[in-house]
């Protein structure tokens, strides 16, 4: 069901001076940054065996990660696992009355469905779920 | 330099109800339970691809996971990645003035090395270095 840790996400202020720690410091390598207007964040990608970590500047002061970095400071901000079948998953947890953010999957950049299960029903923990589209999905001969 | 991600740890209150979100529900297995002396904590791991969720139970009021639950609530601690040569992850972070709460590896369980580099020095994330000691070690014929 649960297949591997996909990132831990980490808000920051500002991704040039987080990468004096991250890259400069901790020796880990940026790939890329980009930005995700459906959370309002420029994000950067750095990654680390199977995972990534990925830091996270709010672009705005509404979204949700701007209010975290408000109320909470910088710091770790979510987890994300990826999973076989996210419907699968989420009726899962729908049966134990775990309370989500995202009833039904949302569709991400790149074709990824992702849903987030609220902080309430994992012990204070933002938890992300992804399924990634299949990587060798069969295309068509022409 | 970094390898992976070793472990995520959580803290929680209660180890068995938050079996409930991260086993009955998430799907993750339970490896064990064992009580780290040096943390004040009964820990509970969970092995997800290649890395783990440490599940921390503060046996104590005064402990700094003790501390941290009582100030924040329950939610990520730490994140721990394994590095191939922890003193030359140090002498890095040393270098460019990185605060570390152990400027000089501890060992821990099983003789793994450990060291906890300050939030301050990080964007406000706990992080902790292991090195582990190798798998093949030779074993002296007798």
């Amino acid at each position: 069901m649960i297949k591997k840790i996909n990132h831990i996400a980490i808000v920051v202020p500002d991704l040039n001076e987080s990468m004096r720690f991250w890259v400069d410091a901790l020796g880990l390598e940026l790939d890329h940054i980009e930005n995700v207007p459906e959370q309002s964040v420029d994000a950067a990608f750095l990654p680390v065996g199977e995972s990534k970590i990925e830091l996270l500047r709010p672009t705005d002061d509404e979204s949700g990660v701007a209010r975290y970095l408000a109320k909470r400071g910088p710091g770790m901000h979510h987890i994300c696992f990826e999973v076989d079948d996210i419907e699968a998953s989420l009726a899962r947890l729908k049966s134990l009355d775990i309370p989500l953010i995202n009833e039904e999957p949302i569709t991400g950049s790149g074709g990824k469905r992702l849903a987030f299960v609220h902080p309430k029903g994992t012990g204070g923990v933002l938890v992300e779920l992804y399924q990634l589209p299949p990587k060798n999905s069969p295309i068509p001969e022409l």
